[in-house]
């Protein structure tokens, strides 16, 4: 299977970040996770994406907040599909960031997921991954009935405090 | 090869999708392009989401404009990746369409590109077909340095231009 | 008298919405609470808002935060009126939710209270419901009266103070 | 059945409010429709709104511009329900208008729509209207059905479009 | 001298608007302070309006968040000056009262100051008042001459500070 | 009676500003109307303001786009009250002009009319001149009154269209 | 005297950004303008940025829009200077070009100017360059003088005018 | 070695501020730090600029929040590079100041940094003095590397407590 990648442009955005990796764990999804910075380590950045497709990766995972480039500049250096996570990590609540990853111009996308979405971006990772891979196709299915399980055993346990409140 | 699915919310977010299915076939991937609302033909929508992955398709694109649900109620009937492109279709220019289409809760994520960015939402897709297909990868190599080549030649034009004001 | 559904998209959501069962238990308006989410458990959603009119229900209240497409994706599947919460649970404080529940295309509108108005989303169904019912549209001149009384009080209580402050 | 009352601020929002009369006209349900200034006549304003249910009006669309306080001041004096339309009339398209509208304190709800939704203000009237008129209800069920039509005629008209192409 | 009215939407502003009363009272400014709500009091709000120049005021004060509507509906009874301050009352964080107040249509201005910003209003209050009074006007430029005084004293203490931490 | 300061930023200004003195001009205020920009004439603009009270003028409106210093500065070297008039000059359509204008710190108001609000910034004034001059009172009164008759000519002729329509 | 590069996006950016060479072919000051991407041709970009130091540049200025990476980038591949021009190139209107070049994280900081500032750009790369010489400085305070004589010159033209006018 | 200044508006800002000198004294940068205000000591705040470049000072780092006139202010009296930071001092955390200090006019540029960028601010001013001096631009080099150091001692720490997780 193909690795996944997951970089973050400094060690501050782990607590958002870190979801992403647990998730793939759970999954059993191989991957990396490095600290590389698009502006003070940008060679490093630049390589490991010019070489990350030969290196086994399916795609790349891009979190930083601020003027958001990390996503964008992986996105320059390779054809494997970038995921950017916008970090709400200034004053602006990562208003800057979402903008800054997802506004990309012609050519050069990153797929965007929400503000601090390190779950989601894993999630669609994922699902990327699964397009080719009928196993895990299958297995999405089941994390789907599941999801659904637990809102149903959400609503069941609300009418149940409902009731006892009526009582 | 796996199918592209393109779905746009009305016939009126044409003008912007179409260069989403004109990529695509320049890049020779085959692809269904339709018109369902999440709001107006919700069932519709729905069966389509579910039957994608049977049906052979890879992942499925989603234009919408305003309160852009689109993407998000396809996905949630899909576990292929969903790419959401906002659509510039009111008085907010996109931005309420850029925050409902990637703001999703955690679970079920949308891959979302710049507002408008139909282009974009194709090269996404062949890249999310590349993770699996070399000569898809190797095309993408090939664009890329053509990419470069025109931004090249666009700046030998420039200098001849000033040369020319300069003398 | 027509009941009224109120539906979360979350557990979480619950600190929120609670407002407004709490305010029509003591309208002694019949209700019900539920959990269903547009992403995770979209064919129960859908479900219950096709058949709510059938069931007795006067209409729909839909809570649910960031991407929030709960409210519309409910107004897709009933003919009811549908009141959308916009509920503050991401980094954007509930403008992402405002946007994705108020912006709705034409055809399929939500009636739109402010962030976190739970409250107001009880007395506007309660307004909804004494269209034709004169015994309650009696007693919301009674509640009207008595708000008014309270800012009366406010004020009195309020000279009374700053008078002790001047003496 | 109860008359609907569409109260403009200005005969310069007419162009946008006049979908509203349209679409009731279409659908048969008696409506006045009047220019009220929340700051320029707000005498005739609140009187309307004090005698709106014994004039036999079961709710009250207000559209208004910039800092829009008319909704909210016709609430203000009625405990039917209001729907409110923020109308994009200033430099800053309607967003001044929207949060005007939405944002509401607590007791006295605003039903908003989307900026310039007149066509949608008028489809809630008709659902708020449908929850105690049976005959209301099965046409929303129909016009809901030609909605859908709509659309799958717009995808049908498309696929033959795209095949002409291909062709 | 003319008194100054200052009016707010709800007893919850007052942590915010005393600052207001405050300013006036070391100032020997005459005022009174209510509580009247736009929404919750019409009658009340505007029969003061109607009568306030009547009864020595020279100025209106309001203060009100979320759709603030408070001092604009003043204004439509009045042609006194009506001073705006938009609260934080929301989770918009005073945006939604800032448009509310300051978007004002032809006619009927509000004089707007900052979010939150009391002080400054009863400080406007003042300068208005100072138009036709010399007394004023001499301690305005006093009290200009005494905050200058206070900068240039952080100034100073500033310089102490910084050589204090070079030797 | 004490004169108007009307000041623009830039000639470029012109054509929003012209309303203010043309209604000074129907009100018979007096005024003077000046281009000093707090940018490009620094000392000019200061000067102007800290003469003005001493030269006749009870009041100054200034009007500026963009980063909107004019207002600020100018009310920093006098004490009668400055009216603000953000000018819509940008690409941010006066939300920059609004912001820099109205959010002025402790100490040093500005009265902010709305974007692009010339005339209600000359209505301002003219409320202002009025605190102390009985005449002008009246003469708001009844312009208030024309305000009011206009508002029902309209409902009176928009009644009478719609009639022939219906016939 | 050190030379100034200009580096746009795209030469679809051309017609905002040539506002800036203009100044410096005015002012004399030697330049280079090139078209290199952050994204299409990051090598390039990034060669440029390495090498500017040693081949006499002073600063660099940097014009994209969108999610504008190109100063962020260029500045983390050089220690000169780099000043940033966010170009309204999409349906936001330069928001996102403003906040994806001004929010640099720490460390790495991009001078921004106002939204299609170019003109700006080159005044500010001007006073740069003045800081040692003190030539260019003299020729600023000319400059400065002659900005002050044309708004004097507006003032005297509109003072005529408007007296026409009252004659 | 020319001085740099650095203003702020109030000794409230000086807990953001303060990381601005700290690094200049690291940088054995010599600097003054003043108080000076644009609102309250506007004639000590135009001398200081004014005498600025006379007095040794080769540019000027301006603070201010809300509606920040300060750094813009200043640079209409000097024509040396001025910095601003926007300072997340209001409600709006610092939306308003960065718009007032960034959007200026054309003629009279700002250098700005991101909101409470105070060490970028610095780090731009070691880099404008560094563009005719050598041997700064050789210890900005030396920064950068250690920069870089920085970044990849992260990864390798992370990559070693990866490590110890999955043994």
């Amino acid at each position: 299977m193909k690795k996944v990648a997951i970089i973050m442009g400094s060690m501050s955005d782990w607590d958002v970040v870190k979801a992403c990796p647990e998730l793939l764990s759970q999954w059993d999804i191989p991957y990396e996770v490095h600290v590389f910075s698009a502006h003070r380590t940008p060679v490093e950045a630049k390589d490991f994406a010019l070489n990350a497709r030969d290196r086994g990766f399916g795609l790349i995972i891009c979190a930083a907040g601020m003027a958001a480039h990390l996503a964008g500049s992986m996105a320059a250096s390779t054809t494997l599909p970038v995921i950017g996570i916008p970090v709400a990590g200034s004053k602006l609540d990562g208003t800057d960031a979402l903008l800054s990853t997802v506004q990309m111009p012609s050519g050069i996308p990153v797929a965007t997921v929400a503000i601090n979405g390190a779950k989601n971006a894993a999630m669609l990772a994922i699902q990327i991954l699964s397009v080719e891979d009928k196993d895990l196709a299958l297995r999405l299915d089941q994390d789907r009935a599941s999801m659904r399980e637990k809102i149903l055993a959400q609503d069941k346990e609300l009418q149940k405090r409902l009731e006892e409140l009526n009582e």
